[in-house]
């Protein structure tokens, strides 16, 4: 299998620490990939995905799958079911939801890059900036509130928590979410002693 | 149960034509939300969803699931399972990646909406509008590719796709969908024929 990335993706980083936990990081080629808005790579978009997004995994039939919380699951699947994903009943959907907070937390996020960083200057909107980022600062806060998060085995929430606070210091150093959130200090703390986690951190931007 | 949903919103759409055609929209109490970027609606992010995204189901326990893909799923697990999704084999992954993408490109156009109709005109950005819109239109060309779509019985992606084609007549009624994707055209035609999708279009813009 092939995994099309880039060091600094929190998404692909998400499918990177699952595969190493669940013993499949040797089966999967990393193939470094670059997107970025305004760039039309067409091959990319006409031959793996047309949102032009990382990652995507291809398989040896040449098929792919998509988007990084598919194929997390995917390979929880191929790794035998029920290990990073509850298989069944209430926590499957709790932590299916979750995910899908923490995945709008990390668009809300890049959403906020892009406005600062890549937009043109004289076109960025104050507005646009602080709704996305309350988003995100509203799911910190929500996962704050939540302390079982931190003392389950560890599971597909954890990762993607660990990817959107590494997303944080990669791309918004100052933003004080230590201050702020001194439950999730203390996981990320913990989670860093993982080899999973500490070799799969964003390089220095 | 109760479902936050507006009835513009493609992703409540999603929703609640699964609702009908699993037989549990009568089960099911719509709750007409208001979300707006930059209205910082703080009763529903505390409550529901910190995203403040529609749809939400919330549950008899007081328990709420997020987002639409993942309520569909439950929605269809309720119902006894494997009727919208397949069940497993390489096609339950071929549906996720596929609503996964479905699920890009209307982020996309909702991204497109904002820059064209909320951010004011002067801070509008032609490079992001075109770079978000050809991640659309490149998912639109590859579904009209995937001529197996829109013959198999009823699933997950062919409601993602009506919800998608119903958006863009919604929100960017002079795209031109139907002249560039006549396949896409006769399959949203025959569609329409069910009362679940015909009695869920968004109303008059």
């Amino acid at each position: 299998m092939k995994l099309t990335f880039s060091p600094g993706s929190p998404y692909a980083r998400k499918v990177r620490i699952a595969a190493i936990e669940l013993g499949l990081i040797d089966r999967i080629a990393l193939v470094p990939t670059a997107v970025q808005p305004g760039k039309f790579n067409e091959d990319y978009s006409r031959t793996v995905n047309p949102l032009r997004k990382l990652p995507a995994l291809i398989l040896d039939d040449g098929s792919t799958i998509v988007d990084s919380f598919v194929i997390a699951e995917y390979l929880d699947d191929l790794a035998g079911g029920g290990k990073l994903f509850p298989a069944e009943g209430p926590d499957k959907w709790k932590r299916k939801t979750e995910h899908s907070i923490i995945q709008g937390m990390l668009e809300a996020m890049l959403l906020c890059r892009y406005e600062k960083a890549v937009r043109p200057e004289n076109l960025r909107w104050q507005t646009w900036l602080d709704d996305r980022w309350d988003r995100a600062w509203q799911g910190f806060a929500l996962f704050e509130s939540l302390p079982s998060t931190f003392t389950r085995p560890f599971d597909i929430t954890q990762i993607a928590l660990i990817c959107v606070l590494g997303y944080a210091d990669f791309r918004f150093p100052d933003c004080g979410w230590r201050k702020a959130f001194p439950k999730l200090t203390a996981f990320n703390e913990k989670m860093m002693q993982r080899p999973s986690v500490k070799d799969t951190v964003p390089p220095p931007a």
